[in-house]
C-alpha cells in the first residue's frame, strides 16, 4: 500500500509547485510581495499580524489571507486592523495549498496592493512541503515552546528565510534560553535570519518591519 | 483525484483501527493502562511526563514511549526518571500510528508493567483520527496558546477523555483568560474534564495523578 501513497502524494505536490508557479509570476508581474506565516497553533502569528497590519497600513497597501480548520475568528481580528482580509477554512486538511490561495484571490485586484500576507494553518510539519508563491516564508516559534523545536520539525525550518522568536515578553518568566534556541535553528537551517519579537510590547517590531520594507522584490 | 486520496485514506484508517483494537486487547489482558498524550509542539507534554514518571515510579510500574519527527531528545529526558523509555521517529509523518506502538513494545514484557505513557508527535491536527489502543486519550493546551484553540482545531479536542491546561504557572504572565479557554473546550466537547498543571511548580499535580490512579480500568 505505501508506494500508492506516496505516488499519490507526490502527484499532489507537482500539482501545487506548478500552481505556486503562475501564482508567483501572478505576484511579481502585479509589484505584489507575498509573506507567509507558519508555526505551531499558539506560537503567535495572528497577534504578530495584527500588529504588523496595524503599523502598516497607511503607508502601504496591505492584505491578509488567513488558513485554519474551523472558525474565522482569526480574519475577524485581523479585520480591526482595517484592511482586507479573507479566511481560508480547510476542514481537515493542516495546510494551506496553492490552490486555496489562488481561490481566495478571486475578484481581488492585486495590482491595488503591496503587500500580501498569508497566515498558514497551526502546524509544524504539514505546510512544510507546498509552495504558495510566497516570497519571504516565516517561521515563528515562541519563548515557550522549547528550544529544541528546530531539531525536531527540521522540514519547515528548512523552507523558511527567516525565523521569527516570538512573545519575547515572556522569555523571563518562561525560562528561555535564547543560546540554545539560536544554536537549534543553525544546526538545521545554518545561516537563517533570526529575529526576536513582542507582539504585546512592540519589541523588535522595527526590525521585522525594516525587513519587510524591502518586498515587494525589485523586478529589474 | 480527490476520491482516490479519500479512499486510500480510509484504508489507512481501517487498518489502523484493526490493529488498534487488537493492541487494546493486549494491553487488557496484560492489565496494562495505557495514557496517551496529544498537544501542539511545546504545549509540555515532555515536561508533564517528566513530572509524572518521576511522582509514579516508586509506586507503579510505569514506562514509556515518546513520538517524534526527528531527534531522540524527548526519549533522553524521559529516561533520567530512571524508567523504561523507548523513542519513536517517524520522519516525516504527523502522528502515531497503532502499528508503530506495537512495533516499539516488540519485546517489552507488558505484564510487568502498570501504566504506559504515549507521547504523540507535537501537532493538532494529524493525531486526532488514528486510535492507539489507548485506556485515555489527554489532550494538552498551555495557558500561552490562545484560549480558541479547541474552536480552531476541534477534531483533536473532540477524540480526547481528558483536556489538561498546561503551564498555569505562566497564566498571569500571559494574560490567560480561564473562563474563555473552558468555554471553548466546552463548546467542542461538552463535559469534557479539565485540568490544570504546572509541570514547574507543581500545581495540579495531585488531581492528576489521582485521575491516572483509576488505572489500569478493572477488568470485572
Amino acid at each position: 500500500m505505501k508506494p500508492r501513497i506516496v505516488e499519490v502524494r507526490e502527484g499532489i505536490l507537482r500539482k501545487n509547485d506548478v500552481l505556486a508557479r503562475e501564482l508567483r509570476e501572478r505576484f511579481r508581474s502585479s509589484r505584489l510581495g507575498v509573506v507567509s506565516l507558519v508555526s505551531s497553533p499558539g506560537a503567535g502569528k495572528t497577534a504578530l499580524l495584527e500588529r504588523t497590519l496595524s503599523a502598516l497600513k497607511d503607508t502601504k497597501r496591505v492584505a491578509a489571507l488567513v488558513g485554519d480548520l474551523a472558525t474565522d475568528n482569526d480574519a475577524r481580528r485581523l479585520e480591526r486592523a482595517g484592511v482586507p482580509v479573507r479566511q481560508i477554512t480547510t476542514g481537515t486538511v493542516c495546510h494551506l495549498e496553492a490552490q486555496m490561495v489562488a481561490q481566495a484571490l478571486d475578484g481581488w485586484d492585486l495590482e491595488a496592493l503591496d503587500l500580501l500576507f498569508v497566515e498558514n494553518v497551526g502546524n509544524l510539519v504539514c505546510p512544510a512541503s507546498y509552495d504558495l508563491g510566497e516570497d519571504l516564508r516565516v517561521v515563528l516559534m515562541s519563548v515557550t515552546e522549547g528550544e529544541d523545536k528546530p531539531l525536531k520539525y527540521p522540514t519547515i525550518f528548512n523552507s523558511a528565510d527567516l525565523a521569527i522568536i516570538t512573545k519575547a515578553d515572556l522569555a523571563e518568566a518562561a525560562g528561555f534560553r535564547r543560546d540554545e534556541a539560536r544554536r537549534s535553528i543553525e544546526a538545521v537551517r545554518p545561516g537563517l535570519e533570526v529575529l526576536e519579537t513582542s507582539a504585546r510590547t512592540g519589541q523588535g517590531m522595527d526590525r521585522w518591519l525594516e525587513r519587510l520594507a524591502s518586498l515587494p522584490v525589485s523586478r529589474h
